[in-house]
């Protein structure tokens, strides 16, 4: 099996908040593929989709039913520890609730957390080790 | 803020169980930076990571209860309706649970679903709609 991802699905609970969470909070512009019921966004080299979290489970075949902690976490590396400070400060200003301040961490890097309308955590965050190229994809 | 994402972590209960399923189940191979606590896998232009549950909360500084459906899917897109078949037969023959058998879907793909031993959901998919590079990135 091939090492790769091609689409992450975010199971919502309310399409339209998490749709304006991410187009106006985010600013990411949909996939024309999308509509009433998915919202599609072209990440670097792979698809994310936000889709009703009850349609997510009809579609495994499996019990809607969650709570808590979802129990993982979504980054978005950048290339400096003050890109981090001014993506924060930009979602901030635009609504987005922070988890977690920027600040350094244990392992060398610089991190903080967003949270979508659901609490699905973004970690943005700097790190020294890893290598992105001019796309954002890590090599 | 650009449209990317650059790590995937799991919050897994058991990293040296889920460790296995991705090693021996899944095949991959982990990056030199893992070790006792956390995996991490390159895949296309991003990294893959297993962490244990309650280190991922303790990162983001928030409780780490949360039961049943996670409320999320990664998904492996392969080129044709047989890679489907010949994956999810040698994933159930490595011990797999497969959740939902390859089969036509409505939106015109062909699509089934593997749990890892938390239950994440990973759609083992073909989409004719979607184009994949080389690398099985999308396009």
């Amino acid at each position: 099996m091939e090492q790769r991802v091609t689409l992450i699905t975010l199971g919502v609970t309310d399409l339209k908040a998490s749709k304006t969470f991410y187009t106006e909070v985010f600013g990411w512009t949909p996939l024309p593929a999308s509509d009433d019921n998915i919202v599609f966004f072209q990440l670097n080299g792979i698809q994310f989709a936000i889709f009703p979290d009850h349609a997510l489970a009809e579609d495994a075949g499996i019990d809607a039913s969650g709570n808590g902690f979802r129990k993982f976490s979504l980054a978005h590396n950048v290339r400096s520890e003050k890109e981090v400070d001014d993506l924060i400060a930009t979602l901030k200003s635009r609504g987005a609730k922070i988890v977690k301040q920027p600040q350094k961490v244990f392992w060398g890097g610089y991190s903080s957390y967003v949270a979508d309308p659901d609490g699905n955590l973004w970690e943005i965050a700097f790190n020294p080790f890893m290598q992105l190229d001019a796309k954002g994809s890590v090599v």
